[in-house]
């Protein structure tokens, strides 16, 4: 019954158009850099910052990895950051989360400067995402909305019901839906009766972390269901938040992996792409003042 | 059939609070102060401004507004909220809006110290309101909250359809509200029916400045409606976004006038009482250093 929501086509578009943009900025002598800060000890960032490396590379981007041991002091991180932040042939800083629980991982954020925050974590990009200014915002969100649009789904006047209220991906999500003019029920472990809420929309975007969460039962033959979550199961491999058997009961499915996680990190590289265009005209007014 | 969330009791209750934390003020030595700034040509700001002189002399509170001519420029303003910011004599700064069109009102407000900014105008403020991080936070948004629980509704795992997402009450309220654990729909000029999302909330709130937008069709006899808008009719009289009638199909509904506003006048000097204490903490701070 259900058509997959693969990324594959999507990402590889996304992707054409960075190593185009990237090839224009190397012959204007700018050879885009984005640097990712990771501390040792969560198997998943690993390989996360290696999967970044190889796509960097595949897109003429240079990459530099920093890796911390687990007992790195706050200071530390900050004193990289802020290098790169200052250095002008890096135009783009990542942070693998999560940190070890001694470090915060808002302040080691907020050291980074906004027109190099390609994952929209500072405070300036994430009041931007609530207000609606220009800004950097995070890839997730992004990519959820991406993902529908690949399928020419459109949000106006649809109601979305939105499971997940975190920092990092429902919050920004949820503004960044009702812009598209979408009609927004945000969802959480309080709510009573997910069911009703997932049942009645039009798409549901799951955003939790809680594999299975949302079963056949909650969904109509119309559904369209976006997973953005990523769990690890105990074999290693990584499953969604949606259960498996949902795919039958919807009209679409994005799937996990292969879904929102794929067009995630070739967005990362389209706003690293966006932080060198929003640098160089920052660069170019000091020049004029 | 409904009864009215009139605000006279839970208001006459902040201000007892506040006026006796004032007096404690004034015996340590620190008289409170809060400060206007009034752009005339828009009769409503000026009454607003006039409201809060009456409210700060009955509460002991030192009130001064400075009153600009309509055509002031946007630096004379910023020069206002600046040389307050820097007075230590100064604990709260209010600006009446909406400011003429030829003035970014966000501008201005982001030259407001944040410590004194107890509208809760400021990016600082705002980003506190998105994350939950202290802060002061926006009055009428709080003044929609308290309103509910003077009454002894709860918010926590109830539906809540909140109609309005603008940036001074919806959005802030919306992060308010799905922190007190309820599910928030947030709907808006685009959405699709918004009568079946208004009747099937256990509470709404109108907050979207459209006179009679909410009508007594889309309530149920346990609908609990808080009315946040205020209209102007062309008498001069003010009016809510809830209709009259809207009153008889309902379990409660709040007055315009004398709801939402009349709570709100009294939370801005609640947050000028939480302002001194940040202000006074943060000196404290500094001497330490």
């Amino acid at each position: 019954m259900g058509k997959w929501l693969t990324a594959k086509h999507a990402a590889e578009q996304v992707r054409a158009e960075v190593a185009k943009e990237a090839a224009h900025w190397r012959a204007e002598g700018i050879v885009p850099k984005v640097a990712v800060l990771l501390v040792e000890g969560d198997p998943a960032s690993a390989y996360y910052a290696e999967t970044k490396r190889k796509i960097a590379g595949k897109l003429g981007i240079e990459f530099e990895c920093r890796t911390m041991p687990p007992d790195a002091r706050e200071e530390q991180l900050l004193d990289i950051v802020k290098a790169w932040s200052r250095d002008a042939s890096v135009h783009g800083i990542m942070l693998e989360l999560p940190l070890p629980g001694h470090i915060s991982a808002s302040d080691v954020a907020a050291a980074i400067d906004p027109l190099k925050d390609v994952d929209g974590v500072t405070p300036a990009n994430k009041l931007a995402v609530m207000t609606g200014e220009p800004g950097l915002y995070p890839a997730t969100p992004q990519s959820c909305i991406r993902l529908l649009q690949a399928y020419g789904y459109t949000l106006e006047g649809k109601n979305v019901t939105l499971v997940g209220r975190g920092q990092t991906v429902g919050l920004p999500l949820f503004h960044m839906l009702q812009r598209e003019q979408a009609t927004v029920t945000v969802c959480h472990s309080r709510t009573i009766d997910l069911k009703r809420h997932v049942e009645r929309a039009d798409i549901v975007i799951a955003a939790v972390g809680h594999a299975g969460l949302i079963t056949a039962d909650m969904l109509r033959p119309a559904s369209v269901v976006v997973d953005a979550g990523i769990n690890e199961r105990e074999d290693g491999s990584i499953t969604g938040d949606v259960s498996p058997e949902a795919f039958e009961a919807a009209e679409a499915v994005s799937p996990v992996p292969g879904g929102v996680g794929t067009l995630t990190t070739a967005l990362l590289f389209e706003n690293a792409m966006k932080a060198i265009r929003l640098q160089t005209q920052a660069a170019k007014k000091e020049t004029i003042l």
